[in-house]
C-alpha cells in the first residue's frame, strides 16, 4: 500500500493542465534547460515518467508513456490506407512519429519537416528512446523548415498519408496556423485522392472552443471525418486526434482487418491493435461544460 | 487561444496523483473543510470542476465530471445483468451511485451502506446535484455502518448486482480490507448464482501493484472477470473498473443488446450506451514500468 | 522534533513572493473569496497565522503577525512627533493602522481614507482582531474615496503625521500613483512643516528598482528620509518603510527618549520600544543583484 | 513595475518552509542531484538567488545572499573575541564560514570538522563562490569526521572561538546530537575561559520549542547567553543565533568598538559593520503563538 503524504521537497517541474490547474511531478534530473529559437525545451528525468521533453512548459513525450501518444497518433491512419508508400509528418522533432510510419513496409518515402532544428538535435542527443535511430533509415527525409510553407510550395500531390505532430492548438503562437482551415486545404492540394491526414488536436475536454475550431477546419475540406482521443498519463490528461480523408474510413475497419494488416506489414507494437482500434473509435468525444478558455 | 501564463495566485487546493506528483486546482471557495470520524472531508468550488468532493486529499466527484465515473461504474453491470431487482452499494456515501443504479426499472430494493454517516449528511446539504433525490427514492435504503461486516452478517444470498464505490484501494486504510480476497469472498456469497458485482479499482497505470492485488483477490473468487478504465478529467488520471460474476460476461454484450437495454428500461443517460460500452471492453488496461510504488 | 513530509494535500493559498517564486500555505478554511470594485479580496484561515487578509493574491495581514507590520509602520512617526494631534491615514482599510494611531493619547483626529468601502465592510465583519473597535473611537474618521483625490483637495496644511499604508507599490495599478513624486508633493503640502510621513515601500531586496523609485520620490520631497525594514513572517520577506520630514529624524531618537514617549502617552505594545526602535533605524537596507524586476 | 502572473510551468525547486507551508522557486538548472552517506544534496541554479545548495529539501546558501547568513553568523563572535587565534567550526561544508573565519588577522589555525566528506567535495566542484579558496589557506585544516566525537576526544582546552554551522535542528537526525545540552558541555570543555561559541538555531518564530530547547541548553552551561536573528531571503524566513560565553558579552560591544576591531584586522566585509551589530542585539527574538510543531 502506498504511503500518503503530500509532494517531497525538492526539484520539480510545474506543467500547465488548464489556466486554472498545474500539475506538478518531483524531478531526479534536469538534464537540460534551454531556450531555441522557436521555444522552451526541457529535458527531464522524472521519477514518475522517467526521462522527458517539455516545450513551453508543457510536457511532450516522456520514456513511459510515448508509446501511448505516438501509436495512436500513427497507426490508425497508416493501416486503414491500403498501401502508405508516401507518408509526410509535419512537427515531430523527436522522431518517435517518424519510428512509428517507418515501421509499415510499404513506405518507400517519409518525409518529416520540423521548423525547430535545435529541438532535433536535442533529441538525437538525450532521447535516443524517441527516435530509436529513425533519422538513420535511408527512407527517412529529414527537413529543417516552417511546415505551413513546405507544404504550400509542394506542387504534386503525392502524399498517402500526412500526420500533423504538433504542440497543441493553445499552447503556442508557432503552432496555430498549422491547425487553420488554409492549412488544411494546402495539405489536402498535396495530398492523393484516396489519401488521409491526421492531427493531434490537444484536449477537446478542457479547451473544448479550441478543439471545435480545429474540427471545423478539417471539416471544411475532408468529407469523412473522425475524432479519437486517448489518455496520457504524462498530460495529465487525455489527447485527441482527428483523421481526415474524402475516401478512406478509419471507424470503417473491424478489429480482423486491423489485426490482418498488422500482421501483414509485420509492424511490431506495445499498444495498438484491432481491439484498441475499435475501443478509440467507439469513444466518445466529451467537453466540459465549465471551462472558461 | 489560451493565454498561458501559469497558475494565478489565490485560494487552490492541493490533491494527490502519484507519490511523485500532484495537481494543484484554483479554488473559487472552501465551502467544508472538516474531519468525520472517518476521514478529511472538504467541498469546494472549482473554476474548472464547479463544485467537488474531496476525501483525505483525492478529489472523489466533481459536478462537471461525477457522470462519467458515476455510468461508467454502474450501468455495464446493471445492463448485463438481465433483470437487476436486489441491488447492493457498498460506500457510495454521495448517493449518485445509489441515483445511477436507480435508473433501471428492474430495481426493487437499492440498499446502500456507508461507513461515514456525517458524510452522507454533507453531501445530502452541498452535494445535491450527486444524489437528485436518490435518497428519498422508496426502492432505496440507506444504512450507516461498516460494509464488510454489513456484508459479513447478511446470510442469505440475495443480490443480483453489488457495486462497491469506494476510495481508492492505496488512498486510506478503512477502504484496504473492502478490497481482499476474503471481502470479495463474502461478496459472492451473498449474490444469487446469476449475480455480478463490480467495484472501482483506483489506477492501474499509476497503482499496478495495488491494481494486480485487487484483480487476483477477485479472480480467485470469480469465474468470469472484465476489467475496463475510463479516464476522469479532475482525478487527473484514469479510473480502473474490475467486475466478477460465475455467469454473466459484460464483454459479450454487443453494442445493439446494450442500447436495447437501456432503451426498454428507459434508462436516460449523458454518456453511457452501446458504443461506449464497447469501446470500454475494448481497451487495454495499461501498468507503468516506472512507478516505484 | 518536526516531521517534515513536504506539500501536503488539501486546501491552500498560492501566494506571490517574487516573479519566480511563490509561497503554498495551507488552510484550514477559505473564509471569503470574493471581488470588490477595485481587487480580489480573500479571507482565509490558516494553520500557520490563523485568520488572514489578501488583497490580489498578497497576504496583507495576519492574526498571528499583523502586530510587527503595524507597529512598525506606525509607532515610529508617532514617536518622534512630539505632538501628533492630526492624523491622516491612506488606506489600510483593515482598521489596524487606526488601531495603532489611536493608542497615541495626544490625537484628536485620526483620519482614514481607504478607497474600497467593500472592504472596510468586510474587515468590519471578518476581522475584528485587526480593528478591535477603533472604527468607533470618536477620533476616528473614516472616508470612502480615493486617497489621491481626498491628498490633492485638501487645502490646509494641517496633518501632523500621515501614514500611507497601501498594498505594495508593485502589485496592483490602484497602488502604483500613491508612490509617486506628484503624490508625495500633495502629501508634503498638507502637513504642518515639522510633520513627518511614512509609507510601507515594498519589498527592497526582490524589488529594488521599484524600491528605488519610491525613495528618490520620497527624497525629492522631503529633507530627512529615513528607511527601515523588518520582516514579516506571513509575507515570507521583509516589509521596508520610509519616512519623510523636513524636520524630524526618528533616527535621532535614543532608546531611552523613545521608551520615555511610549511611557507618557501610556502606549501599549507588543514590539515595538526603544530597543525596536534602535534596532530598525541601524539595520542596513539590502537590495537583490540577481533579481530581474 | 513588476507583471505579476503566479506559479510559471518550468523546472521549480520545492522547499520547506514550515510543516503547513513551501516555497517554490523556480529554476534556470539542476546542476546536480545526489544523495551522500547523510543526506540529500542539490545545487540548483535560481532566478532569484543564483547557484544554491540545497541539503535534505531546505535550501542552505545561495550566490545572493550567503554573505548575510555567514557573515552574521561569525562576525559578532569573532569580533567579540579580542584575539581569536584558535577557530573551530563544526560543519560548514561549504567551506563559506571558514573563509569569514580566515578573515580575521589573529587567526592562526581554523579548524573545520565536517561529517559529509562527498559534501565538501560537491562544494569544491560546484560552490566556489562559498569557499573562494579558503579550503587551500595554511591555517585552515578540514577534517572529515562526526563533529561530535571529534569535540568529546578533543582533549585540550584550547579554542578561542567555536562556531557551529550545522542544518537546522529540526531538519534531520544527524544535526539534533549537536544542539543538545551534552554537546554544548562538550564544546565548552575544548574552549579557553575567555572564549566564546555561536550556533545558527534555525527559526525561532515557526519552531519556538526547538529553538527553545537549544536556547536552554546552551544556557544550561554559558553564563552569558545572547540571541540575535537575521533575515535570509533565500529561507523565505529569519535565521537565528545564539552566542554562549562565561567572559565575553556580544550585545556589550559598541558601533565604535566593532568598527575598530573590524579595521585594525583589516576584515573585508559586504554587511556586517557596527551599525549592523548594535541592530542585531537590540533586535527581539519572536515566537509564534499559532504554529503547531
Amino acid at each position: 500500500m502506498v504511503n500518503k503524504v503530500g509532494l517531497k521537497y525538492g526539484p520539480a517541474v510545474i506543467e500547465g493542465v488548464t489556466k486554472d490547474s498545474v500539475l506538478i511531478v518531483r524531478l531526479k534530473e534536469l538534464i537540460l534547460a534551454t531556450r531555441t529559437k522557436f521555444q522552451e525545451v526541457q529535458v527531464v528525468s522524472t521519477y514518475d515518467f522517467g526521462r522527458a521533453l517539455m516545450l513551453d512548459g508543457y510536457i511532450q513525450s516522456t520514456e513511459a508513456d510515448e508509446f501511448m501518444y505516438h501509436e495512436t497518433l500513427v497507426h490508425p491512419s497508416m493501416v486503414t490506407h491500403p498501401s502508405p508508400q508516401q507518408v509526410l509528418i509535419v512537427g515531430g522533432g523527436e522522431g518517435a512519429t517518424l519510428r512509428e510510419v517507418l515501421k509499415h513496409s510499404p513506405v518507400k518515402e517519409a518525409v518529416m519537416v520540423d521548423i525547430d532544428g535545435e529541438l532535433v538535435e536535442i533529441s538525437k542527443k538525450y532521447l535516443d528512446f524517441m527516435h530509436k535511430g529513425a533519422f538513420d533509415d535511408p527512407r527517412a527525409k529529414v527537413i529543417i523548415g516552417d511546415g505551413y510553407e513546405f507544404v504550400k510550395r509542394e506542387n504534386s500531390s503525392k502524399y498517402d498519408v500526412v500526420i500533423l505532430d504538433l504542440t497543441d492548438p493553445y499552447s503556442t503562437e508557432i503552432a496555430s496556423k498549422l491547425y487553420s482551415r488554409e492549412f488544411y486545404y494546402e495539405v489536402k492540394r498535396i495530398m492523393k485522392r484516396n489519401g488521409i491526414m491526421v492531427t493531434q488536436a490537444g484536449n477537446s475536454y478542457f479547451y473544448p472552443r479550441t478543439y471545435d475550431y480545429v474540427l471545423s477546419n478539417i471539416k471544411a475540406n475532408f468529407r469523412i471525418v473522425r475524432e479519437y482521443w486517448y489518455w496520457i498519463p504524462s498530460f495529465s490528461y487525455a489527447c485527441n486526434f482527428i483523421a481526415g480523408s474524402d475516401v478512406l474510413d478509419p471507424a470503417g475497419m473491424n478489429e480482423d482487418e486491423v489485426n490482418k494488416v498488422i500482421k501483414e506489414r509485420n509492424v511490431k507494437l506495445r499498444l495498438y491493435d484491432g481491439k484498441h482500434h475499435i475501443s478509440l473509435f467507439k469513444s466518445r468525444v466529451l467537453k466540459s461544460d465549465f471551462i472558461r478558455e
